[in-house]
């Protein structure tokens, strides 16, 4: 799903918006000095799944921005009065037309710098019917071979699909964590696309 | 911590706010006539953690609403830029002056309605060492028969305090969700504060 908030200026170029701490408050809030309004921003939760059909795994190639065709598993923002899974399965409907049942919680992830938190699970897939939906170009089912390693979306995408390696033959286990000292951001040689 | 967003109206009375539909988007949202500013509203994530001192557990009673009065472990939201894992050392540390290391994840809750997102760590103390913060009137380390049960603030404390209790013997283990059909609301029977 696209970005459409909150990291930084509010969303939309309305608004007359200074950075002050409000009255009582121990941190500095974005206040609009035309209507008074308080954008109280907090950090966003991305729900996804490492989904499989056998041994293949679903991926799909981005139709938005940020990071238009490169790679990568379906998941996006959660949505107010949705719960987590509800979440995840809806991505993976939404980006795949695809019918997913969750099995585990494969990881919890956060992005400090843009205030993410990703709760990615494993889950099986009901079929292999899969799609593009608005925001994929196209989806595949691939072999761990087939990844297209050198164009994967995000960090954290590489993460989940190494992670739900590791974890592949285990029916139970802790989700992990990022691996230590990654941040999620990527490196500057990473950013081969145009307007990125 | 107070509520201070997002779940309904914007928070604070400026603004005049109407609910529809932005261009280009598939859901209403809260937009200023005044102004213009759109107030996307994500779900939060609160991060919290079942502290142990060898055979007791600390507990908060809350000196701010809701649940003025009732016990809760430390858990607040998640702060812009903060990974989880900090955030939930940092609610220990401001509720409980508190120092834990944290050893796993023991749940992921939602609470749809309130679109909230719990994550729950289990976590010791370095030191028995524990003194109410100033959202706290008092903290307390217990053994399970001691907990105050008649007063915890939230359902969702009950949820994490038995769920840790399952697998307090196990070093690894796949995190909770909510209870079968638990929608983390209280009854209205145990809405026993006055304001509440």
């Amino acid at each position: 799903m696209p970005s459409k908030t909150g990291t930084g200026d509010p969303p939309g170029s309305a608004g007359n918006f200074a950075l002050r701490i409000p009255d009582g408050e121990d941190r500095p809030r974005l206040v609009c000095d035309t209507c008074g309004f308080i954008n109280y921003v907090n950090p966003r939760v991305v729900v996804g799944t490492v989904c499989t059909w056998r041994e293949r795994i679903l991926m799909c190639r981005r139709a938005i921005e940020p990071r238009t065709g490169f790679w990568t598993i379906p998941a996006g923002y959660l949505e107010e009065k949705e719960t987590v899974m509800d979440g995840a399965k809806r991505e993976a409907r939404e980006e795949a037309c695809a019918d997913v049942d969750l099995d585990s919680v494969l990881s919890i992830y956060t992005v400090p710098r843009i205030s993410q938190v990703q709760i990615i699970y494993r889950g099986t897939l009901r079929s292999p019917d899969v799609a593009p939906g608005p925001e994929s170009q196209e989806v595949a089912l691939l072999t761990w071979d087939e990844i297209p390693w050198d164009d994967i979306a995000f960090p954290s995408v590489h993460w989940a699909l190494n992670h739900f390696r590791e974890v592949r033959e285990l029916r139970s286990f802790p989700p992990f964590a990022n691996p230590e000292g990654e941040t999620g951001d990527r490196r500057p040689g990473e950013t081969r696309h145009p307007g990125q």
